[in-house]
């Protein structure tokens, strides 16, 4: 029904793990604007970003096949058909999740679309998700700089 | 994780078959604000709610478990797992959903959560969804009269 995309662009090493993300923008399809959906499928091995956690965005996830892992901090947990994870904006633990199993797995992610601008911290890189000087959304180090 | 709720109050005779949706409040367990996530369910010949559209709020759904049918105008579709619509606000084509099948069906609602008061058109009945003179939220009748 809509066209999948591939792929974080995050400019650190560890961004290589959440490359092969495959999204599907469902909420967009749907004309919906008040807040995203997703449908998110990783292969076996990919993550669905590196740690980090949203200044103002709500975030929620339902796993609708496979097994995920769930990271936040040093604890993990298994997610599977069924399981769902919210994480309140502001809340500064980071998390992310991880297909460590043989089969692909698929979930939807809800977040807000708020006028105010979100800030993502990703807490174990120098590396924030910022609104830069020209409008458009990009990356910055924790200095302002640019990651080049 | 969270307490489920029972039923929905619709003050007309149609209402009766969502009386029994089971409703548990999976956003507001996990401290979500910014939008609401209802994981929902159906057993056999119950219904979301009445026929209705929203003027100010996004809604989306996503079908978990067993098959229900989705009700628009003269339209009918079936949806099962994987399955999911989309209705964006203002759209004034009144629809919901109806267990049909004769085992318990369990979806996932997303809406928005708006500082701007959402008005809700049960389009069948004569009867909205609206906020009373006193701020809370209950029904009216087309005049501005309560259904009593």
């Amino acid at each position: 029904m809509t066209g999948a995309e591939s792929g974080a662009d995050h400019p650190v090493e560890a961004g290589l793990n959440a490359r092969q993300r495959v999204k599907q923008r469902l909420g967009d399809a749907f004309g919906l604007t008040d807040y995203g959906v997703n449908r998110v499928t990783l292969a076996p091995g990919v993550w669905s970003s590196i740690p980090h956690f949203h200044s103002r965005e709500d975030e929620f996830i339902q796993v609708l096949e496979g097994t995920l892992t769930l990271v936040s901090g040093s604890e993990t947990r298994q997610l599977g058909p069924g399981d769902c994870a919210g994480f309140p904006a502001g809340l500064d633990r980071p998390h992310h999740l991880e297909n460590r199993s043989d089969a692909p797995a698929v979930y939807l992610e809800i977040g807000s679309r708020r006028p105010d601008v979100d800030e993502c911290d990703y807490a174990g890189e120098d590396l924030r998700a910022v609104q830069l000087p020209d409008g458009r959304r990009g990356y910055a180090r924790r200095n302002g700089s640019s990651p080049g």
